[in-house]
């Protein structure tokens, strides 16, 4: 039997933490022979419901769920944590803009990095979903100065998964047809999807399908997914936030199969020419368990780059914006 | 590459529905080799809801999710389905009897009787969940004379794994070292757990644990859960009800593993006295894919019997209510 992996979740009983820790206790995340404990962690005024889902929890019997723990903070909540799932934040709300946001979210992060720094295992791998996820990261990161650095990183899968289902689709393929997509830069409008190496059964997406339906249609559907579907179900998005969360941490672990690139924003060495230090999107590839190397020796055409660019100056006036919690 | 299932889902953009068809999606309940099409099923009030749901599905790039159609109607929804899961009903408002439920769903379940029997596959397998979930099956299956009644299911596999559950918190033990617990009768306050056959890490579970305990908390928090979810979360179960029920489906199609019965409401055939044709709750034992059988020949002692008797009271005065609606 393998030691338990103690996986730490913030924003527990919202609404993506309710859709995230059931396929992680069931073994979706980290193997199907994998053990796992869950260390739940929600604000004190949630006390009550985020009981209410561990009862849920303990009613599925999940045969590699041998422990659930509570807390209402993330000192306790973050005790030997291997994993760190930052997935609670403030959403946005009627009138702010994402400057309100970051400003907003901002505390949340840098609290939550230095009780990674005090209490979480120091080898401890970070995602962070809450947004503005990129710069939350970068936040909570510089307070945690004991976890390696490249172990700080957040959600771009969703927008790369986004960005398969609908090629997909257009190809009239099944989604595992399509192989690396991958996104550049902020999870924010700004962000870059490229087919640059992508693939549909085999053949280059280009071959495919129509450049003109990749440069507006594709583009324009991946980017603006998440108003989308908050128009349709009067909700944002939940279950797959939370199932490319799991795809985020169970690539990072297991490896990608038959996928050569993944997207994770992670801090920039400087490649692509990415200020070092800003999380970043790139395409990654996974050589290890918990180890991931930026895809060096892409040739990026002039219209991506541009792009690049326009994504990496917002990354820098977030951080500009927040510059007063960073350590 | 496998042909594909047909899982059709009512309810589909409820909360049940919600929690239940992504893990479908990503292969937990019919296998990681194993493609599917979801067919959602929902009310006309919710097709904009399961039209965000259905993006949110396709956004999960699912390897295996081979199609997603969507029906506001039950006759569109099943057509060619292999497994009909019937998550939808009306719940129970303040005031309403339990008598009132089942007046209220039955038509329900006479509609998705006669579109099982005119559009599904011959021989699709079908779980109830909406409650009273045992006359609810009753109800389709008479009128779906075409389909095997042995087809025709209910869901006890939550009683089970609440009591699973309790048993291995008692032990302090993980839930997968604990087996074999099962349930009789109706899913209603009147089930009977039973443990004659449950083991924890081999051993007898009457060996490990009070008899007390088993008479009283045990049995009582397991007969009341439901209610005390809602108190602690303000909502009803959804994803433990959801885990359950890919759970049923899994084990009837690819078997229990090194758990010699489970629980499933099925149709009895007179087995231990109960009457001819009532969806009663059994310990079955999975004997090839989508085939059960009965387990025989247990020793039911003189509590139990008189337990299961008020069980067995309870399901005939369930089929009294709602004999007008039996084809």
């Amino acid at each position: 039997m393998k030691k338990p992996i103690r996986v730490a979740v913030t924003g527990a009983a919202g609404q993506i933490g309710y859709s995230l820790i059931f396929p992680i206790a069931a073994g979706d995340m980290l193997g199907k022979d994998q053990p796992v404990i869950l260390q739940l962690v929600e604000l004190p005024v949630a006390t009550q419901a985020l009981g209410g889902v561990a009862m849920e929890l303990e009613d599925c019997a999940y045969p590699l769920l041998h422990g659930i723990e509570l807390a209402d903070n993330p000192r306790d909540g973050f005790r030997n944590a291997d994993v760190v799932m930052l997935v609670g934040a403030k959403p946005r709300g009627p009138g702010m803009t994402r400057a309100d946001l970051i400003r907003d979210n901002g505390p949340i992060f840098t609290g939550q990095g230095e009780a990674i720094d005090q209490c979480a295992a120091e080898d401890c791998k970070v995602i962070v979903v809450g947004n503005p996820c990129n710069t939350n990261s970068l936040i909570a990161a510089s307070r945690a100065a004991r976890v390696p650095r490249a172990n700080f990183t957040a959600m771009t899968r969703l927008d790369q998964n986004r960005a398969v289902g609908q090629i997909a689709r257009k190809a009239g393929v099944a989604p595992a047809d399509v192989k690396d997509v991958f996104i550049w830069g902020n999870h924010s409008d700004t962000m870059v999807p490229d087919v640059s190496l992508a693939t549909i059964a085999g053949k280059s997406v280009r071959e495919v399908v129509s450049a003109d339906w990749l440069a507006t249609d594709f583009d324009k559907t991946v980017r603006t997914r998440g108003k989308a579907i908050i128009d349709a179900r009067g909700k944002s998005s939940a279950a797959s936030a939370a199932s490319s969360a799991i795809d985020h941490i169970h690539d990072w672990y297991l490896g990608t199969g038959d996928h050569k690139v993944v997207s994770m924003a992670v801090p920039s060495d400087g490649s692509y020419g990415i200020p070092a230090g800003l999380i970043y999107s790139f395409p990654c590839r996974i050589t290890a368990p918990w180890k991931y190397e930026i895809v060096q020796g892409l040739t990026v055409d002039a219209a991506t780059q541009t792009r690049m660019d326009a994504s990496t100056k917002e990354l820098l006036s977030e951080r500009e914006a927040v510059k007063d919690l960073l350590a």
